[in-house]
């Protein structure tokens, strides 16, 4: 199991939110999150700003395991489809650029139940410490 | 006063966060948010989804005015300044494009206390219904 | 072979930078472009316009076929490596969600020496016309 | 007048479609391009990969002064009206951000006839050298 920055373990936002840790099979740290009536916006579906929430922390916790701690600095979220009230929403993490001190990743979030693409994000971060 | 979509008044993630919604004098709608403990990273500032999620709260409200029901379809943000705890964040809209069925915002998100420039949005939103 | 467009048959811009436009045995449109000396910036590697308008090309095929016209409305792009003078660069198309009125596409830009990703771009065009 | 880094003087590619680099009366140095015939998509407008260039080329430009070097990381740019042949488009430069080894831009592209905005453009740049 790699290693994950300890401050990736006291976010207290998506602890707040209820966004799940977990390491995946495929052997990183990703997310998952379980769609309430706290998430929804206006129209029913998971705001925007939940789902944004889940794949940021994804990406979070891909850029911070090893020893380095790094922030984000442009990301970009496409929203494909709805995610209904009860939904199982998880992020899958795809690693396209790893260097010293930047690095990108492609986060995809999927339902769960049936495969659904729900978001897709790419995101920008910079290593500010590499211990 | 211009008139807001009713579903947007029933943001139940937004509500859930803390974000407040007003209407400011340059005549829209807006939000702003107070960061508190629960808004955090484990870096002790405000977790990058809180403030995407303020973000794309005021385009929204922005997208989702004059009977229109619209949809955010790509979005990207830039992380510029850490937000610290206590701050009150508050979010500016620019309009770029208006089109009948297509529409592009600008979002600044500024500390209020010193007008740090915290984060930039670009939304494209997408109307589903125009009454 | 799918049907492309025929205004997509006739850009100018593609043509003058040197653009090569390709049936691919994933069946869809698709495009490559050699580096040469025109194309490259000042630090002697393939300049990002150049890149991008190999990457925003191959978006255009992918979203106008099957008698649509449409046209780019929010495109992201990460430059990943840089692309040598003489490589050969290609794009590969993801189609990430098609609906009535908006699609959205992945394209990765690769060097096909080495199979080395370059950048990473997604974009989301709009149907104004539909026969 | 700033000092802009040598190599963006000996941009290949900008030259190869037309660019002009000009120091504006804002104290920075930015860019502008006459559509010609040579960057036209099908559709008989500027084709996104010359606009696209275009900003870039600016956001290059703002990024590599004052004895920096720096390459471009994510970019996001949102296509707005088309800009049609003849017209003569201009870049304006606002900087987002500046720190030490990060930096973000926005650029705005407009038709200098009418003040049309054509294209909004968010770049981050990181500085692999500062003299």
């Amino acid at each position: 199991m790699n290693d994950l920055s300890e401050h990736l373990k006291h976010d207290r936002f998506a602890e707040y939110i209820g966004i799940e840790r977990f390491f995946c099979k495929d052997g990183y740290w990703t997310a998952r999150l379980k769609v309430t009536e706290n998430h929804l916006n206006g129209l029913g579906a998971a705001q925007g700003g939940a789902i944004f929430t889940l794949a940021d922390y994804a990406f979070a916790m891909a850029s911070n395991t090893d020893q380095r701690t790094s922030v984000g600095l442009q990301t970009s979220i496409s929203f494909i489809a709805p995610a209904p009230l009860d939904s199982v929403l998880s992020a899958s993490v795809r690693e396209i650029s790893r260097r010293r001190t930047v690095s990108i990743y492609e986060i995809e979030i999927r339902n769960e139940t049936d495969n659904t693409l729900i978001a897709l994000f790419t995101g920008t971060a910079f290593t500010v410490r590499a211990d």
